[in-house]
């Protein structure tokens, strides 16, 4: 092999196979076709309208004069001013309600969609997340867990699904800052598969599979993004998108709604300053971030382990992601880390 | 209760969950949000160049020119110019090869992306399958039978997904239509999905779970988009996607690369007007479609059952999507299908 063969091959990138450790599913690393982390950077910033004209016209900044239902929640400062409120979402995807009603159509099964779904809002429209302060941010867990307590117990919620779209490539449809509650009926295939995987990884090894991937990256280093007392930020192992971040308590717990407020505070910050990075670092991309937790259908799940996941819009699902739910991702976690480890916030 | 009360009360749509049948996943049919099938129509078509001087420099018209990798599979005419080409891609997400090599880091398990990506061409620039004949259409299908039945045996192959992204938001990077072919060492968890409901439900009901589909389908006759002596053409009851089709040999086969002949017509015919009347009636939006059959992976898979899923991108997944696998549908299936069927081609 000539000197410039080596080169070449030693300069090979291999497309790798990441399986999850709790899902068993599998995301193509496409080194290959890897780009650097600057090419990922954002430079059309024109989708999200926060001129005043808009914001004269904003269902969240003038809830009342706009129409929206009563809030359930409300928070206020000390001068009795919102800073905070939760509305009922005027065109819910479930229809509130507590009777679940079975129905079939020969070989088929559906129920009613009943549920409950609210919004979510921060009163300032130019703020999102990543622009508030720890304690702000922190308010915002607060009412999700308020509103998540609030509805856990109801008869037609087995489970909740907390979630947030920043921009509207990411499906916001208002831009005012507002996150999503959604309670239903049926526990989520996504969620399933991360309950079962998580008990199938206990049985075999005692130990809890997201305390395992919290220990390791802790002691590995290379994927961290962002570390406190008691919370890690970093990119998972099998990223399903570039610069993807998991936010997991170090404590193992299953129950998002058992966080203390000690906690809370360090979880806020580790949310605030990974949206922060993704904000300075990539020029204010769309992203979704959720909150995957045990669900609320009188069960026990002591094997699983809550978390945030923060999915920056960075691809598009194509047929081959359609068809086999294995997404090909274009940046190694290592190289998106370090990216996101450096980026000054 | 008042009159008008009454008649507001008989009007109101509730929302539905639907449950897939194989799999047993979830959808919402959220009709309180619903839109007519014409609210549906793509105004916007300037997204694909198919002006003269774009197709001056396509890489898929002018294969050699551009440098593309030497054809894997030709088809040609009477007068022996190629109708059909098959290239292996330049960027595959896939590197060739066929050892799998395993690694470890940590509690991590991947391997080396090993696999086989190819593109499949038509020739003309401008006719995407939607206008193409019934012959030119099953000559696509020649061609994804062809080049599945040479990589199926491979020693690092065990399944094999064929797709087509038609226009840039489906993710066809190049606009010349084309398919693409990826043979890969592992099951997808879409297929793995599908492959245990399918099991599960012959082992309840001693019959196969698409089979009983297709003939409540074609009994029933809501939901049917197209139906000739082999195939069925038809909205599924729990859509994913609005004007969601699937294409289905009513005869129960688990195997594409059996199929006949003689059946590769009717499958052509099926899967070019469901296109085409997406086509004509949607303003030829964007649109994934992909072939789901039993993996080559040396196992029998009695009852499966292969079929053809075609998803229009007529709907944008947020962070409920992303975060549940739970997706949100604004019209029902019935009355898309009946929207489809009322199209003319």
């Amino acid at each position: 092999m000539s000197e410039e063969n080596k080169k070449e091959e030693k300069g090979k990138k291999f497309t790798e196979l990441r399986q999850d450790l709790v899902t068993g599913d599998w995301v193509v690393i496409a080194a290959n076709r890897a780009r650097r982390p600057e090419e990922f950077i954002v430079h059309d910033d024109c989708e999200v309208d926060v001129s005043d004209d808009a914001q004269k016209k904003c269902f969240f900044c003038y809830p009342e004069e706009t129409g929206q239902e009563k809030d359930v929640l409300i928070y206020t400062d000390a001068k009795n001013d919102w800073t905070l409120r939760v509305f009922p979402n005027k065109y819910p995807a479930f229809t509130r309600g507590d009777e679940i009603s079975h129905q079939e159509e020969g070989p088929y099964f559906m129920m009613e969609g009943v549920g409950y779904h609210e919004l979510v809002v921060t009163r300032d429209h130019k703020k999102s997340i990543a622009l508030l302060d720890k304690e702000a941010v922190a308010e915002v867990l607060d009412a999700y867990q308020d509103r998540y307590i609030d509805l856990m117990n109801k008869k037609s919620v087995n489970y909740i699904e907390i979630f947030h779209n920043h921009k509207k490539s990411a499906g916001a449809s208002i831009p005012h800052p507002h996150s999503q509650l959604v309670a239903i009926p049926v526990i989520s295939p996504y969620i399933k598969s991360e309950l079962d995987g998580a008990e199938e990884y206990h049985k075999m090894n005692r130990h809890c599979a997201y305390c395992a991937v919290a220990e390791w990256e802790r002691e590995n280093g290379k994927r961290v993004v962002f570390e406190n007392d008691k919370f890690i930020a970093f990119c998972p192992f099998a990223s399903r998108a570039a610069f993807e971040i998991w936010i997991m308590p170090k404590k193992h717990n299953p129950y998002f709604e058992r966080m203390s407020t000690e906690d809370k505070l360090e979880a806020a910050e580790a949310l605030q300053v990974s949206l922060a990075k993704i904000y300075e670092s990539l020029g204010n991309p769309a992203y979704n971030f959720y909150l995957h937790t045990a669900p609320c259908d009188g069960k026990d799940y002591p094997h699983f382990h809550w978390h945030i996941e923060i999915l920056p819009r960075t691809a598009l699902w194509a047929g081959f992601e359609l068809s086999t739910g294995i997404e090909i991702s274009t940046i190694e976690p290592e190289a998106a880390a370090e990216f996101l480890r450096n980026a000054k916030v």
